[in-house]
């Protein structure tokens, strides 16, 4: 699907700086409308994340239960976490694996990639697929508190339907989870030889 | 699946006004941590949304391709829009569909809602499908330029899957559309009694 995209196109004429938190930092950019107006964006900057699907050998998935502190809820999600600076997404998600559910994994897959909120944040998260798990100890940062459980696909499709899981980024990873456990999409797994130690 | 969350749970101690913009509004509170640690939390205040999953008769459903700043790319989109302040979710669908597309919808149903970016915005979805729907002529908000197209439920699917689709909403959206059109996960459908005018 391409399309001439110019009549919608966005551009910036200028940006300043709207806050810079200790975690977030915000941009309002002016920019010329595809009619040649004007309007202002405000925005998050976002470094970018990783969320990883990880397939137990017996057919199970890993998911966590965290304390979401903006939406004030517990939330089930699939293990996520923000890329480093300079970090390869593919190591930040071993990473991140490892370090919230103490899962190594034998084979990779990247599955694609999502866009968070369009439109105020440049968050992009980055999606793949683990296997070959193999369990050990985790390595919570300071502060960071959540649990780590497994359910099967269909139990966690039924939460989805049923209202239990509501975090964005899971629901999507449910396209994907879905579609290649039915064998509809294919996969290019990888062995992990550059494991994160 | 219920679950003890209070050694996960994070409670307020204090909340100061981040930075207030012309669109967006933030917050850092202080919260206590379950171990009884502080620890701060910036985020992002939304007013909420709503997504539209619209079933054209054919069997097509009707997107949108709008340039979106943020992640500065053209993105394929659900009808979506935000609440206007103490609007119901369903009175905001039928007119956010009726602004962008221009469709009327005879029959609504709620599917559920998701949370878009659980790290740093309180921000909720909430889901619905239209069915029964008839065309007419769109009312774009000043300044606001998107196409409207229609497509098959499996191409869709395909865009999802090759990366024609990133917005992690429409993603979200697709868990929903792909189990209901396979007669998996049923809908309530209501007859639009209170369309927008």
């Amino acid at each position: 699907m391409t399309a001439d995209i110019s009549h919608l196109e966005e551009k910036k004429v200028a940006s300043e700086l709207l806050f810079q938190g200790r975690f977030l930092r915000a941009l309002r950019d002016t920019v010329a409308l595809p009619d040649g107006g004007a309007a202002t964006r405000e925005y998050v900057v976002h470094p970018g994340a990783v969320v990883v699907i990880p397939l137990l050998d017996d057919g199970r998935v890993v998911l966590e239960r965290q304390f979401r502190y903006p939406v004030a809820c517990v939330m089930v999600e699939f293990p996520a976490g923000k890329l480093d600076a300079d970090e390869d997404p593919l190591l930040c998600g071993q990473r991140e694996l490892l370090e919230e559910t103490g899962y190594r994994a034998r084979e990779w897959a990247r599955a694609g990639e999502m866009h968070l909120a369009v439109a105020y944040s440049t968050e992009v998260i980055h999606i793949y697929f683990a296997r070959g798990l193999v369990a050990g100890e985790r390595q919570l940062d300071q502060g960071e508190f959540l649990d780590v459980f497994t359910a099967t696909p269909d139990e966690l499709l039924g939460w989805c339907r049923d209202g239990t899981v509501t975090d964005a980024k899971t629901l999507a990873c449910t396209v994907w989870m879905q579609n290649v456990l039915s064998g509809h999409w294919a996969l290019d797994w990888q062995s992990a030889d550059n494991p994160a130690s």
